[in-house]
């Protein structure tokens, strides 16, 4: 039976040099020495078997691009790029190498695409289900990062692509708008900005209570995602139902007091009035804030 | 019942201001600027349910800590000061809040000493058992990090405390060397450092394999914990065994071309024949590796 040790002897293999990483993978720590001018972004992102996805129908590559790219996600909703990252991985005992290695590859299919490396990480084996974590290092390079608490009243709101319906599939392969985030920074116009992970009612509140604003968005101009109507058709519920609650879009959304709706749709308008409105039909409610939420 | 978002909203009221930190918990990432001249050390280190705890026996405050403290062990050995933390939790569905407070403020206890910042985290809920993940992110301020691979020739081996029988209570209330790894490295005469963590048996031969050296250690002065001792008469295996093989000591394992040995007992000596040796009663025979390895 191959073991840990094996593993990460196969890893070593895989590593390749960044100018700014000094140890790599093989020592207590990584040693890095992280560009003066650049800003350190961080953060840690898990997917649990049953919950974020079902290792009896997703192959561990797929499971290690999803962990990988929602962490990307982030990295977009700062506008930062993705620079380096580190894995906890605790698998199912008896898994195997090849299943550990096909994880790995998976990571490293998102994280190769950005230049980001894989500098460290922690495998166990336990009698329990498959969760795999990953913390992801980010640089500012050139931009001032964008944060959830810049909205200002009278900002537009935008929303990237279309909402709804993630887990009809996509919710697995989905593509961080790392190159947006970056442009949307870029451009100094955009004051605040979150990827909607989960679901639009709940992450535009996140924007709204971090600023210090309200919002209220037009129903009629939320974009709704073809598996959103494709998940109406089976659950009878509303395809705007979907777009507004479901989680695991990973479309960015911001405010900007720019004009944006060329390209993207403007959804809303960020208010003085506290609180998250939504109009439809010509009246005006309170949005509910239905999205996921693990409850403990 | 309580939620993710409850939660979160509970760590917020828990943080704490540090110079470094730009952006902490509540963001999509946390933002830092990083001190200009300060190297950057990163890990990650898991504990798992039924591997390196068990939560009908441990609270979670003590579990907390453990890993918390085992990410500390590995600054240590590095000889860095612990700057800042991210945890990833995955916790049995219904554990309830109380419960993630209780495993957030063991990891503030060990935190708290070091001024150690946690700056971001994700909680999620599963059918499994309890996954606690910390990524650990320290700063060289002033040293060169030691690391595996600096072993010379010549070099005498030491360890900073006894070992073995770690499980019979300590693995869970060890304290990190993270003071005395940094007197080693301050003081530039250490030229490779790991911690116990896998067992003597299976650390030493990573220094050796990283330095391309050997090493020969001399079984008379390997240091017996009295929990050794303990775990020996309860098992019959020599108190020896249980201190070259057993794991969580934590303690610093270095090589140096000073002598330490009026503080810390030297145990042996780096050679450049490859292969780790022990001499036992005058003869000599080659250490074999039964620390501790995952199988996968």
């Amino acid at each position: 039976m191959s073991s840990e040790t094996d593993f990460l002897d196969w890893v070593r293999t895989q590593q390749y040099f960044l100018d700014y990483v000094r140890v790599a993978v093989g020592d207590d720590l990584a040693v890095l020495k992280w560009p003066a001018q650049d800003l350190l972004l961080v953060g840690v992102d898990q997917v649990l078997d049953g919950v974020h996805f079902d290792s009896r129908v997703h192959s561990p590559r797929l499971i290690g691009r999803k962990v990988m790219n929602r962490n990307f996600s982030d990295c977009a909703a700062m506008g930062c790029l993705p620079a380096a990252a580190l894995t906890s991985v605790a698998l199912p005992r008896g898994a195997g190498i090849d299943y550990a290695k096909e994880l790995y590859l998976g990571l490293r299919d998102v994280a190769d695409r950005w230049v980001c490396g894989i500098i460290g990480g922690d495998t166990a084996s336990w009698d329990q289900k498959l969760a795999l974590s990953v913390t992801v290092l980010g640089r500012s390079e050139g931009v001032e990062p964008i944060t959830r608490s810049g909205a200002k009243v009278g900002d537009g709101i935008y929303v990237t692509g279309p909402l709804g319906g993630s887990i009809v599939g996509r919710h697995m392969t989905f593509e961080p708008r790392v190159k947006w985030g970056r442009e949307l920074a870029e451009s100094r116009t955009v004051n605040s900005m979150i990827d909607v992970s989960d679901g639009l009612s709940r992450d535009l509140p996140r924007i709204c209570a971090a600023s210090g604003v309200g919002a209220v968005i037009d129903a009629a101009r939320i974009p709704l995602h073809p598996d959103a109507v494709e998940l109406s058709k089976r659950d009878g519920k509303s395809p705007l139902m979907h777009a507004l609650h479901d989680g695991e879009d990973h479309e960015l959304l911001f405010t900007s007091s720019a004009d944006w709706s060329a390209r993207w749709p403007r959804i809303g308008t960020a208010i003085s009035d506290p609180g998250v409105w939504i109009v439809e039909s010509g009246s005006r409610r309170r949005l509910e804030a239905r999205g996921w939420d693990h409850s403990l």
